[in-house]
């Protein structure tokens, strides 16, 4: 397969599928048409034929979906069938609610650092792990090996920690702090900004509209 | 303009235009072109034509985009252009963090009430505001016009809460629980669902096919 013509919105895609088939595996559920995955997703199942194919398929015509190989298959696919190493950088609340987001362990995420600049939260168990001072953050990075580095600082100190990280050789960043970072970092490192807050005007938006509107996913 | 015909993806994208415009007034720009627009959100200008196009346009030939007046326009389109209620259920580190995460002020959402069932945060002070006790969550909904409700407790008790706010005539929830509220509600509530998880499973997906890709945006 030639992985430059897989779109960004299938790439979009494919963690819900991973989810949904998750919560499928949990329920018990070995075997799933793609008209039942497709009712489930409120995706077409078209859609989802479509998107799958991009991976060299997976189903057999009439006889749907293995769901746990289908869930294997697109874990490999996403890169979750292996443990990656994360630091949290800011241990304010929402670096806290980070670290508490169970759902990153059962996904294979490992957090094993915890940053801030606040000398009150030294030391602090967040999850187990010692919040330790930002100083501190280049010695860490020379003794593990870190793949993803989470950003819940102010925009203010984004830029200096981002200097940090980029010297020590982190190749991606994900990213809360209210700037875009693809702008600013070299083109081998990756960025996943988050911006809740346009997540919240797309509410608006079909607030705003909806009486033209019927129920919709996302 | 029909508005059925205006895609997710556009709407996916309007509050990025939102943002950036917001950018280029606090750094003083008054007029750009699609091309520039283009260049900085990494979006083609072709794009960003036919995107506007769907709302009528807004641009002069020749003359690019008037930033203040697109800014508004499409605040307009967003709903962004008043002030929308919200309430936050569960206020723990996350419902904390999104309590105060100013962004929300500045785009015309307002918290008026913070709930939880823990007594020990009872009374506390989240952004000035009292957390009350859920119990007191009808009540409240009864005295006050509550447009949103951000939803951070656990799956398990998401649909207690769910159950109260909708019949009590709550129409939009921006849910953060870990579960598709999207098969438990009426068809006129609208869900907006953040998995932060799957931002994650894409960030894996982009390292784990990094030697793919080139630098790329969101």
């Amino acid at each position: 397969m030639d992985e430059k013509e897989i779109s960004k919105a299938v790439i979009k895609r494919l963690p819900r599928y991973y989810r949904y088939l998750g919560e499928l595996i949990e329920s018990g559920v070995e075997r799933i048409s793609s008209n039942e995955l497709s009712e489930r997703m409120k995706v077409t199942a078209s859609q989802i034929r479509q998107d799958l194919n991009n991976f060299g398929g997976f189903g057999q015509q009439g006889y749907g979906y293995n769901v746990r190989y289908l869930y294997g298959e697109i874990g490999k696919i996403l890169g979750v069938d292996r443990i990656h190493t994360l630091i949290i950088i800011g241990a304010g609340k929402l670096g806290q609610a980070l670290a508490n987001y169970v759902k990153f362990e059962k996904r294979g995420f490992k957090i094993i650092g915890i940053f801030d600049v606040n000398p009150e939260l030294k030391g602090r168990l967040v999850r187990d792990i010692e919040v330790q001072m930002l100083d501190e953050l280049p010695e860490f990075l020379k003794e593990h090996k870190v793949e993803i580095a989470t950003l819940t600082v102010p925009k203010e100190s984004a830029l200096e920690v981002i200097e940090t990280l980029i010297f020590h050789g982190i190749k991606a960043i994900w990213n809360f702090a209210h700037l875009d970072l693809n702008l600013k970092v070299p083109s081998d490192v990756i960025v996943e900004n988050v911006h809740l807050s346009e997540s919240l005007m797309q509410l608006s938006y079909r607030l705003t509209h909806a009486e033209n509107e019927g129920q919709d996913n996302n």
